[in-house]
């Protein structure tokens, strides 16, 4: 198992990660005062999608004592997107939807443009502007967040960018991000900025991410409190499978092992059909005999994780899938739906977007541009 | 002999230091070009205060096929201004009046931000405020010049400081700045912006400057051309020796090595007095048989670099003070006067600049502000 924010190898086993980085499991207390909040818990937690956490209870604590909190999460802009990169923004969603919090999202092109000699600004500019469309069609509070580009929001915060990066020495990023020699300046200089959106307020800040990019924030948790804000809280997921089996996450360097936002209908059926991992057996008769391995099923994952929130109809495809009743095809048909009825809806509420009111109009975008941080 | 960006010790061999640094040595051939063009020639170049160059040769090729060139200094904010600090600038001045050519003054107050801990922005924002009047009184064209802090102006930059960035190893800035593990991101980063004025243009940028900034200009070197613009010439300084003696350079830490601008005649007069190292006899019976040595004599040599442009009115004062006839107090003597009126002048015009136009309002300023580098 090898678990970076670049890389993710093997099978994952998420207790040990919660060991290797230091970070707390979410308990059934913290799940009660959330349900508290919430009504109902989302999905991702109640079937512990989201598993770990840094300081979630002093967030908790934060918001019932009437201090509240932020979120912030962010995009690369370095190609299209595909579901997995949807999981923490939609789980992002529902947490402004149930605190009613200001949201910052972050899309670091300057991180792209270093991280990548052979991309250029025209590039990144595309993917940001389609990123940000798919990323706002997911229904953000349009008062409420603020979306921007690094280099068009740098004059805000360059002197505080610095006041973190003279607090972080060479040797500190190497521990961190495994910088070394042949590393360039700008990308030992860009945690500093990545930083920034968790000081934008002086409440605590939560982020809603993936396991493997906690490393990034433990700079983040060195260096706040001596510029003056809160150390941030973080939220973190599992990893929503590649098609091809439950172990490391989807690369989009590799198109067949994720669904995207772009693929049509067929293309979803036959990316499934062809690729999804099955936990059933070799023949029908087997299958119908000894039943499948949901655990190990990426369609049953799938649907677990994001397209089947009704628990009573999940544990009713478990069962069947695991007495043999319901075979892979029927399982994969299930999925199949589901998805091309999810990317059909979301691409029509993409086409409404109004990117404005989250970039410049909206009334927190707005309070952003007025305002400068040292 | 040390002679790197923060330090100067010992006796500088300048020829070794040509060598040391691989510049080239300016010419009697070089010296009758810019005679050419200037009718008179300044007396730092007459007297060799600026001896070494890196394609001085090819700025004057440009400048005779109507290419045309411009000029690029700068200034970190780090406290008042000595007579030392302004010897660049006045050569500066002079070279623009002679040439007609835009300038850049890069006020570096993140450098100063990242390279001390303990300062903060209210007081490198007093200093550089100080710091531009004393340079703007030296009656640079508010027109063809632009002077602007790093911080002020990082949104027009950013995208291009990046383009440099991600061509710049550590280990390039450890090679040529000392950069180590306990160096911070912010260090590292800095080089980056300091090479982007030499891109304000796409003509060829001429940097004059002390021979010990050399090295700042060797990465820009490196990677100008890989992101579409020309590499940076520079013309070099001796420095201006210290009171104490024609030993290392004046240090801003030691305040009775320097005159400031802000002292009065009568602290003129009693550190000259008091500190100028002397050339002359341990006696006046001594010095009138033996005669003084103006080679090491600090009062001898800043007339000569700075306060005495009448090369007659020089040669007699060497000659005088070589055979003895004046002694080492009426050297000094005319030193003071010198200074004296140097300062007064200076400050009459330090009150009378306006700022904005170098800074907002004058041609190049409003074009500069309406411009974005990628």
């Amino acid at each position: 198992m090898k678990v970076t924010p670049w890389e993710v190898e093997g099978k994952v086993d998420y207790d040990k990660l919660i060991k290797e980085f230091g970070t707390q499991k979410i308990d059934e207390k913290l799940l009660d005062r959330i349900e508290k909040n919430s009504k109902e818990l989302h999905m991702f937690l109640r079937r512990k999608f989201y598993f770990s956490h840094r300081d979630l209870n002093l967030v908790l604590e934060d918001y019932d004592k009437g201090k509240g909190f932020f979120l912030y999460t962010g995009r690369k802009p370095s190609g299209p997107l595909h579901i997995g990169h949807l999981t923490p923004m939609i789980f992002t969603k529902w947490l402004q939807d149930v605190y009613g919090v200001n949201l910052y999202i972050e899309i670091t092109d300057d991180e792209k443009f270093v991280f990548d000699r052979n991309t250029d600004w025209k590039q990144i500019d595309k993917w940001a502007e389609d990123n940000i469309k798919d990323i706002a069609a997911l229904g953000f509070d349009p008062d409420k967040t603020f979306i921007f580009k690094d280099r068009e929001y740098i004059k805000h915060v360059y002197p505080l960018i610095l006041n973190v990066a003279r607090r972080v020495t060479f040797s500190t990023t190497k521990a961190v991000f495994g910088f070394g020699p042949d590393s360039n300046i700008g990308q030992m200089f860009y945690p500093a900025y990545q930083t920034i959106p968790t000081m934008f307020e002086k409440k605590r800040c939560l982020i809603p991410c993936a396991i493997d990019q906690d490393p990034y924030w433990r700079i983040q948790r060195d260096v706040a409190e001596s510029v003056g804000y809160k150390k941030t809280a973080a939220i973190h997921s599992r990893f929503l499978p590649p098609l091809q089996g439950v172990a490391g996450k989807m690369s989009a360097s590799m198109a067949d092992t994720a669904i995207w936002l772009t693929d049509d209908p067929k293309t979803v059926a036959k990316k499934v059909n062809k690729y999804a991992f099955s936990g059933g057996q070799a023949t029908i008769e087997e299958h119908k005999k000894k039943g499948g391995n949901p655990d190990i099923d990426v369609s049953f994952q799938w649907l677990s994780i994001l397209f089947e929130p009704d628990d009573k109809k999940l544990d009713k495809i478990e069962e069947d899938y695991r007495s043999g009743a319901l075979l892979t095809g029927e399982l994969k048909a299930i999925l199949i739906e589901k998805l091309n009825k999810f990317l059909e809806e979301h691409r029509k509420k993409r086409e409404k977007v109004n990117l404005e009111k989250f970039m410049k109009t909206g009334k927190l975008a707005q309070k952003m541009w007025e305002t400068y941080y040292e």
